[in-house]
């Protein structure tokens, strides 16, 4: 899929059909997330892949926001790793970007994605850390899920002249 | 450029050639950037598009970590809109998604990008909210800089399988 493309037609998916992944696709999902800059080119993140159906069952029980794990063939959870940052507080932004070249890469091989929000909500980012066991000095930062799309969603058109200003604000 | 190529082969341009980069390329560049997610799905995005070559000096000038301004054909100072927000804290991940969509779309037509960090430091949010006259409810959260590449990066290769955990950390 062109890169434009896949940027401008991407929609969050919410419903998934069943299909394991390969581990190429896999592979390739992490390599996209390994792939976004970061300050001072830290790469300060750590993944936790998340296949098991029990456990992506228990996030869904637990997490309100993260319910399409149910039924998602995969999760990942994308953690700050604050040992290997080397500008202090921008691993937040490096793991979004991080994110958001997951979910442009899943959407380019026809998967779906969705991103659910963990950092900065104390109780999501807690209780991750105790689910799957995150030590002290990594943050769950966001869990993305993934699976074949089970639903297509309508094309929208976000872009809005009025939020542009020229040179001041 | 195929999505996926986009994603492995972008690379941070810090040296620019001279050039005025055509209306629709600018417009390309936001639509990609308003095509991000975002919580709830508020888009909580503003962009400052600059293109005033002495305003650019004096960014260059100001903020050491953006010298590169100086020879760029446009800054885009994204920023988070807290009277746009609906899940309190998340504009900082939105925006940052955000960003990446729009250094993926300069790669993708062939032209340099470079992500400076502003937000969380505050010299710097509070720097750029006065010299661009940006609103109180308004932060400032990166500088991208775009423009002709001037520079030829080698392809780097990030994947470490040892940032993998599998269902637990």
């Amino acid at each position: 899929m062109d890169a434009m493309e896949a940027i401008l037609t991407r929609r969050s998916i919410r419903k998934f059909a069943e299909g394991k992944l390969p581990p190429e696709t896999v592979d390739r999902l992490l390599s996209a997330g390994m792939a976004a800059p970061s300050a001072r080119n830290a790469q300060p993140w750590q993944f936790v892949v998340i296949d098991d159906r029990p456990m992506l069952i228990e996030i869904a029980a637990r997490f309100p926001n993260a319910e399409a794990a149910r039924y998602a063939s995969l999760g990942i959870l994308v953690c700050g790793d604050l040992a290997l940052e080397l500008s202090k507080g921008y691993w937040v932004i490096d793991c979004a970007a991080a994110c958001q070249n997951m979910l442009l890469a899943a959407h380019a091989m026809s998967l779906g994605g969705l991103w659910t929000g963990v950092y900065p909500r104390d109780f999501r980012v807690e209780g991750m850390r105790e689910l799957l066991g995150i030590p002290e000095h990594v943050i769950p930062h966001s869990l993305l899920l993934f699976g074949p799309p089970a639903e297509l969603p309508t094309e929208v058109r976000r872009f809005h002249r009025d939020r542009i200003h020229w040179n001041r604000w």
